[in-house]
């Protein structure tokens, strides 16, 4: 299908499901950068991570084919996903891998439950250049539409200079400001962030089932556990700056292990 | 149940189950050093990363109670049942939160799929000192016998020293050398590691289901992509060093961040 081989091939996937807006206006975008695959799930998996599926068969389903596209959908992870593509559906290795767009707020250690994140992570460990884009608005017909020259560029720029080894991009962006309806512009701007520390809290809901016994729902309330330092994504977002969190996936914390002494 | 409160307390889970060999031996070696309170997964949940339940309904069963100790399991992830066991089952905050053992190799990028990587990430998300033990062993009846004393020393010596902020350990052992027979010393020693550069490949396998449609399994071949490299975790392990990798909840990539340019 992949006709064009001067053009970049994209690999697309996110953890909404292949149906979800985000990722059905982020196709659109990149489309005129070269040929896209995509495999994303069959259904939601926020909160994935980097999971892949020990134990489970995996599917792919054809859900779409047009001129430089393809759309694939699993029953698996957004993890399984990549792998899935990577050796069973591109015709050669992918240039770039897309997470996204999410439904929802990537930055601080969202970075480690995010099902869009862990398609970059994996994307990154294959050493393909990675972006995760998410915008901080969870419904699921989010405005997306002010997040396309962005996209664009910041694709574009990706594709042309690569990134380093072991280096993905996680960008979210804030929700629209009202401004944009008066046409002003829409962001203060770009900032390059370090990631927030911050903590989910009151995670746990407990309800008491008709038949007699207790089960929990996962919700939780985040809070941002430094929100005067100017150099985090979460201050970013919150001052009206896109956030462009570099991201490695070498997690050793090497200061302590140049100090450290256990035997 | 929790009576003595000075003695630590000490929250342990892993991905490979509550019943598993390793978090038996696991609750059996740290018990002396503090009371223990239990909650894993109600079967095998490897390679669920740091992944949660967004969107099922979690279950909690008492399985064991005696002085100083309280096993629980879940029908959740690795991440939910810290997640649980903080919100619902601990008296107070834990001194301590343990992953494993793992029956396997947490080294190298295994470290962002391991469930068992998971349970301690989401305790230094919470801020809490945590550790994950992983034995090079898959095998059920792993022969865990040679860590306890290296167990009980590094689970002591970060119950009286704490970890920094953000930093939690990765500590992996490679299968017992066969010299120990002979009750030699068992390891070479301990190493501080960063983690290896590596590749998972040849990942999928298709099958052919009887009713006519393929489907998938996830298997693969490991490949360590710096054999060479005398500081890596991989290394410690292939030459009989236990290897300590400190591991940062920060994943911010610093040096391109300075250094990148996007607007």
């Amino acid at each position: 299908m992949m006709k064009n081989n001067d053009r970049p091939l994209i690999l697309i996937s996110n953890d909404d499901g292949y149906q979800a807006k985000g990722i059905r206006r982020l196709i659109e975008f990149v489309r005129p950068l070269g040929d896209v695959i995509v495999c994303a799930p069959d259904g939601p998996r926020s909160g994935f991570s980097c999971a892949f599926s020990a134990t489970t068969p995996l599917l792919l389903t054809l859900r779409e084919e047009q001129e430089g596209l393809q759309v694939w959908s699993s029953n698996g992870t957004p993890v399984d996903c990549v792998k899935l593509a990577l050796s069973e559906l591109v015709p050669r290795k992918p240039d770039l891998v897309l997470g996204g767009i999410n439904h929802g707020d990537n930055g601080s250690v969202n970075t480690h439950y995010s099902g869009t994140m862990g398609v970059v992570m994996e994307g990154c460990m294959k050493y393909i250049p990675s972006i995760a884009y998410s915008l901080c608005d969870y419904h699921a017909d989010a405005d997306f539409e002010p997040l396309r020259p962005y996209i664009e560029r910041f694709t574009r720029k990706v594709l042309d200079e690569g990134l380093p080894k072991g280096v993905c991009l996680n960008v979210n962006f804030p929700k629209m400001p009202l401004s944009a309806i008066n046409a002003q512009p829409a962001y203060k701007g770009v900032r390059m962030c370090r990631m927030a520390y911050g903590t989910w809290g009151s995670e746990v809901t407990r309800c008491h089932h008709p038949r007699g016994y207790d089960y929990y729902w996962m919700v939780g309330h985040y809070q941002n556990d430094e929100p005067e330092a100017e150099d985090t994504d979460n201050w970013a977002l919150a001052h009206g700056y896109i956030a462009i969190t570099p991201t490695h996936m070498d997690v050793t914390a090497y200061d302590y292990m140049k100090h450290a002494h256990f035997e």
